[in-house]
């Protein structure tokens, strides 16, 4: 593994499960490997989990994490090639991304789409671009089409409450919110669910058809009540129109996730990233309940991070 | 001592006075204490000696301090209970405080009052939410109603220039300013110093007149002249009004403190927390004089911290 | 060595790259050196190379930096003495610099010019405060005037690619820019490169002549393509006037490097100091080949602020 950018392999997968569970019963046990060796975390977007995760598990890897927030502490970055550099943009992301590749061991940044640029989003420009220049190991903190990190973070936590099932029944669930959204959480956690093995179903308006290159496999189900029967784990996540780019086709309240509809999924564990808008994709009462995952997942991404720093560092 | 919010009793007072001047003459005898902990400092609003002191302090104790501008780096924080959250807010405190709880060891927290909502400040309901929601201990780096880590730095700076005064005789004097300014570090100086068994009076313009919560034992004179009178300490702050919430009341520039105010004070000491504005609310002749004690108050920001989270760390 | 801030002499030029080249043989060899020091960085305008490599410049030295970017989590600084400070700024430059000095074994500190100012630009006020009021070694991270740790990276960089040159021609050329530019790291290049010993060739425009406080013993040569034969070094940059203070005089394209420019000095290496508007100040053709030292310079940064640390740790 050279890059740590989205799911590669089951075999790949079950191995960063396992090394993030070791690290979450004896954080530090490997806390001599990363002595000396720098991340840099960088960020063109907001971040919380992301942003105080990825440190956490750089430091108990011994290692020195500096964050730098490129959108507000650096400078505006052009992203096209040969461009004249007669307007906004200061510095060139090839000449940032050399630099950042000299001064750091692994780069971990954060690049959200426009979700204007269709063709620009789903090539993964900008982070590309960063993984072509810097000539680094490069981890996503989000990219414009898939958070990795964030996805194994959610295995983990599906196989802590497996319960003894072997292959549960999941369920990803579009729900309402005001604004459009990114594909990268529910494309990377179809990705992710099916390349694991588990029974993938996925339920939402008509029109918000996810890409087809991450949920193939995965059952679509338009009635979200018929979705969600017998299910295991739900995970709820709004998301923008993928044919119809970036835009907002439905906000239709009834999808919001309550008690009601979980009626014939008694056993259902409920899963969201974070952060939510409550009472809007989740209602409090599944939230604030023992269904909810939501504060496991989250927790689950030190782990996550530091496993896969770990084996970047090999 | 699980959190630390505000003023708890003379003995512990006492106490991390004496462990803060020990680790001014030692710095480092601690610093194994706290190898592997981690302290998230969380700033609602912009900071210097806070958050550069609170740093200092945790490494100090070998901790790892982790700082995160929550209102530029994270997601607009919903503060009310069950809100439908679809308008400008991001991520309810609830949850993010339950995943920084689940992150940090200690929380560190800054959050100013709104001056607006006077039900909402009084009950440092931000504050409390983060208490509440975080299930680690909790440090105040400044709340709506309180400052008591600026306050325990005053103490020691006072302590240190006791001169072999048995109960030195303390003035708290409104200065001018040209912005409504919150109450919590006149509040809180006047808790610890009434605390700490200080002989305490306070002199404002009518109509400023504090909680009594945080004042009941000092004097209250209204003629800023007879207040300041054989005054061993004197604590100039601004402050807006609390009986006519968060309004500028008055900006007499008489007020401001000048030499020619402390004639019958002749050895008077002179204390602000910083950032003073000068020649508005203190004069530069005394802020450049040896009456001032404000860059020793400062210095004492890191020994106070560190005791803090000393006793935390237990 | 007290601060950094400047070229001193030849001799102490060239311990300073010696150190340097030495950490970067070995950048760990002084770990131990600045354990339990503390090093500011203060910045009051972004960065990417300073402060990312300043950080790493302290860490592997053993010490503890501390990013604070006053401009934006800090408070408004005041910077005039004797200032009624009843209106925008709310801490006085005095203040902050003594705590800071407390706070702090170094401040390494970036303060840009207004180019409005001359006056307060020339004489590098807001600087020359931070070392009047903190009382501790300053060193310049990009002063009104002065780009120093930038100028000792570049000569770094010229030493290592000396291929056998005794006396280099070096030039300096003014590049097109649609932004009034400080003239720090032209000054600051000029400085050590003539203190240094080197063959220096200025070129540019009528009306762009800098301080003659920095170029005196350098060639001036208004045609640029005269000014480029058989040179060993070309270092772009623009800057806006000094007569005609901050002001953009030309904006000529004519002026911007490319290869055709270069056709009488074959063996030319090109430096810039970053962030580069590409195709505007210098072309693709030119940043994208084996002549452009752009990516070292960058790296050098680490061990040219190492080795001043090192030398101020003493």
């Amino acid at each position: 593994m050279m890059h740590f950018t989205k799911f590669e392999s089951f075999d790949l997968g079950q191995e960063l499960i396992e090394l993030a569970l070791a690290y979450k019963a004896n954080p530090r046990i490997d806390l001599a490997k990363g002595q000396g060796k720098r991340v840099g975390c960088i960020f063109l977007n907001p971040s919380l989990r992301t942003r105080v995760s990825t440190q956490i598990a750089a430091q108990n890897l011994g290692m020195e994490p500096i964050v730098l927030n490129m959108d507000k502490e650096g400078w505006a970055l052009e992203m096209n090639e040969g461009a004249i550099m007669n307007k906004g943009t200061v510095e060139h992301i090839k000449d940032a991304a050399g630099v950042l590749g000299t001064y750091f061991d692994i780069l971990a940044i954060r690049a959200f789409p426009s979700l204007t640029n269709k063709e620009e989003d789903v090539t993964d420009f900008i982070f590309s671009q960063f993984i072509k220049y810097s000539g680094v190991p490069v981890i996503s903190l989000e990219s414009a089409t898939r958070h990795p990190l964030q996805s194994l973070a959610d295995q983990i936590t599906i196989q802590e409450n497996l319960a003894g099932k072997k292959k549960p029944k999941v369920v990803l669930t579009w729900g309402p919110h005001i604004k459009a959204i990114p594909h990268a959480v529910a494309n990377s956690f179809a990705e992710w669910t099916l390349g694991m093995g588990h029974d993938l179903t996925i339920t939402h308006p008509s029109g918000y058809e996810l890409d087809e290159e991450f949920t193939k496999g995965a059952t679509l189900e338009y009635d979200q009540s018929k979705a969600l029967e017998g299910a295991d784990f739900v995970y709820v996540k709004n998301w923008s129109g993928f044919n119809d780019y970036g835009k907002i086709i439905s906000t239709d309240s009834s999808w919001m996730l309550t008690e009601k509809h979980l009626k014939h999924a008694p056993e259902a564990k409920v899963m969201h990233c974070l952060p939510v808008r409550r009472n809007l994709e989740l209602s409090d009462e599944i939230l604030d309940s023992s269904r909810s995952l939501v504060q496991k997942q989250a927790e689950n991404r030190i782990y996550a991070a530091q496993a896969v720093i770990s084996k970047i560092l090999g």
